[in-house]
């Protein structure tokens, strides 16, 4: 039975999201994932299924880039049964010559599986909706 | 009787209300307002109630205006039987000539209401904290 | 028992501490921690313990500082028992001379505990991520 307990642990998977990406820690994060679960990026890089893909990914994307701080918000979660799906804001900020900036702002369309090992990403498609054009 | 479900039913609603605005969808917006629902601007605005007139409201008031991304946090919900009263901050972010910038900075007062239909806003008073004196 | 109306509650806990500090309110904002609850601030600030002191902290600290507004985020609250742990978000946004600029950006590690009058920090890790080496 659903209830708001996996509300709970599905927000705190949302969170640690963005805490295992800022710590560059790809393994920890593509564990955030379901044994198929995928990633989407829209036209620039596609769809990429599966914890060690999903690693091998963040790795090399985020290996050479600054450090990072993404902030979320507006979490809109529905669960059913074993499945749920959220809608979430993000903001990516970096620091640049003139202080902190935000570089990119989009949201979150989110497929979620309930596993043995907890609430695990089926499914997230990254939207990027500022700048527009990205 | 009130439970977690209905914090979490009311958190949705919150994040909806940004949604809706940054997809300039008058009418789904104003949905989230019970009948005799009232959004308060402040000085600049007054107050707007029932969905016709926010509807009408938020169509002409964004119809112009460049792309948005609103971001929601710190949000502070109170459920007692068939209402509640939340707080929560606001940021709206537009893209400018060097990047995005956060254009406004607020909080929300909001009294919601139990319907049929699921949780609505009775009131939403908007507050610009910064800039000062907007 | 712990139930998510727990999380709920330190939802709140978490939201009021902004609000208060924004709103230059010392006496409620060091309410919040329980009576040797402890702000821990890095090598800068050190660990300041009990609302007497943290309430002198926080009335000196932002006494002459511009305006300010926190936003809070990603979230991850474990609730054990009649304590619980949280990792979350902050940033802090003031006025500049070309609009709202984002001065600090971090996480909280917080330790919080059950006491009669509710949830309150029993010890909160403020950690600066962006810019680095602040």
């Amino acid at each position: 039975m659903p209830g708001p307990e996996d509300a709970e642990q599905i927000r705190k998977l949302l969170a640690e999201y963005g805490r295992l990406l800022d710590a560059r820690d790809p393994h920890g994060w593509a564990a955030l994932f379901g044994d198929d679960g995928e990633w989407v990026g829209g036209t620039r890089y596609g769809a990429i299924a599966g914890p060690a893909a999903l690693a091998r990914f963040v790795a090399e994307e985020f290996g050479a880039t600054p450090p990072s701080v993404h902030i979320f918000g507006n979490m809109a979660i529905d669960v059913v049964g074993d499945t749920a799906t959220a809608w979430s804001r993000w903001m990516l900020l970096e620091e640049g010559p003139d202080g902190l900036r935000i570089v990119l702002a989009g949201h979150y369309d989110d497929s979620l599986r309930r596993t043995p090992a907890g609430w695990r990403f089926a499914r997230r498609e990254v939207r990027v909706d500022l700048p527009q054009g990205v």
